[in-house]
């Protein structure tokens, strides 16, 4: 048996999201498609986590086990035809059997994008937020520090989820303006439901002085979903890199 | 009666080109209908030149004469809800009612974007053309300089178009390097029919080694099609820019 590990790039406009629907097309679905039709075996794919509708992916990571004998660095050829053209496989490889694309995850970044300008501009319609305000980077960039470092997020999550845990932990935040967009860069550990969307809408609320800039604290201690701002649109989101840094065993920590 | 000067942007991917046409979804066709929803009147729209099918615009301009007391820069935000969300108004303003798009045009920049690599990117796949092979980039630059000036691009034609002249001038091709991607620039006069297209298709040969690098002054001269390369497909292709700069008149040149 193999373990075969995917890094996906997809564009998410026409999908409702990663997870596998029985109704509706989503990217999970079309991967476990192709690969069925490739290897001639039922698939189950592991992804390193979900992506909303219309969330796009730069490197995306997912592993499946299979008996198939196809070389692992051959699946991003022999997928190529059984795909979508909004799809790609960016890399393949066989990898060690134990490899799980979500339970050995360690940091994941994304990017966020938006259009500040009065008006929406064609081209980049489905990729990017356009926001027509004048936006304060000085102001987003202050403010984005107070969530850096380990939080209770449940003001950042999407109501009345139910989850193992609400803390996470924020490893950077940066905030450049290139040209006619503004890049947001968030790395961290790992993300609750949208949280990262309504950190960015929080942040263009701090931007556009709608929510006061000291208010982040007040917004992580509230832990009320009502407390941040809304929650900004998918198409400007993109899951850029999944991190597979091999942390100490416990075993390591407890010795030394 | 005033006349309105429009630059456009467009998403050229959804429609049959610029030019309206009765059954077809056009980029004209579709400001056309909007302007007439604006103004209430009857509305000739003359753009700049056509561009082909799939084909985007950064910087198309059109103008058209009414009776309207709309201000010039307000149909930049009157046009905004009755236009498709794959074209925007970048700029709307009141010029000489003797200015005509067309035929005042003195110079257009054409932006053409290859991303180079040896598998599709779906975030890529509608602004761009996937060339798999190596491209030695340096041997299309160097090629490319016996394009510059005024020649008979019959070669570089759709075969068998009728047309006033097919005596054309190029003044600049540039061609960069930048990540992933390869961006030509071309400025010139005015472009016959699929001119570019044919150009850029010409050049990825000679930068791939199936036409010879020292071939562009033979294949002008054959003024035949089959000389030249292949079409190079419309989703990489930019109209960026449509100059306006008054040439002296035919009595100032005869004068001084």
């Amino acid at each position: 048996m193999k373990n075969i590990k995917l890094i996906i790039e997809y564009d998410g406009n026409n999908y409702f999201g990663w997870q596998k629907q029985n109704d509706k097309i989503t990217i999970e679905g079309e991967l476990t498609r192709a690969l069925e039709s490739v290897t001639g075996e039922e698939i189950k794919l592991i992804g390193s986590g979900r992506t909303d509708a219309g969330v796009h992916a730069l490197g995306q990571v997912a592993n499946f086990t299979t008996n198939s004998n196809i070389p692992g660095e051959k699946y991003k050829h022999a997928l190529l035809p059984f795909l979508p053209d909004d799809i790609s496989i960016r890399e393949s490889e066989e990898v060690d059997l134990d490899f799980h694309s979500r339970f050995d995850a360690s940091k994941k970044r994304y990017k966020y994008i938006v259009y500040n300008d009065e008006f929406p501009k064609a081209i980049y319609r489905n990729f990017s937020y356009n926001v027509p305000f004048k936006i304060k980077i000085e102001d987003m960039i202050q403010s984005s520090k107070q969530l850096i470092g380990t939080h209770d997020f449940t003001s950042f999550m999407v109501a009345n989820t139910e989850v193992y845990t609400t803390i996470k932990t924020i490893y950077s935040i940066s905030i450049k303006k290139e040209r006619d967009l503004i890049v947001f860069t968030i790395e961290g550990s790992s993300f609750l439901r949208n949280m990262i969307r309504i950190i960015i809408g929080t942040l263009i609320y701090i931007g556009t002085g709608k929510i006061p800039k000291g208010q982040l604290h007040q917004i992580l201690s509230d832990k009320r979903r009502e407390s941040a701002g809304p929650t900004a649109p998918p198409q400007g989101l993109y899951l850029e890199k999944v991190y597979y840094e091999k942390k100490p065993l416990d075993i390591d920590n407890y010795m030394y």
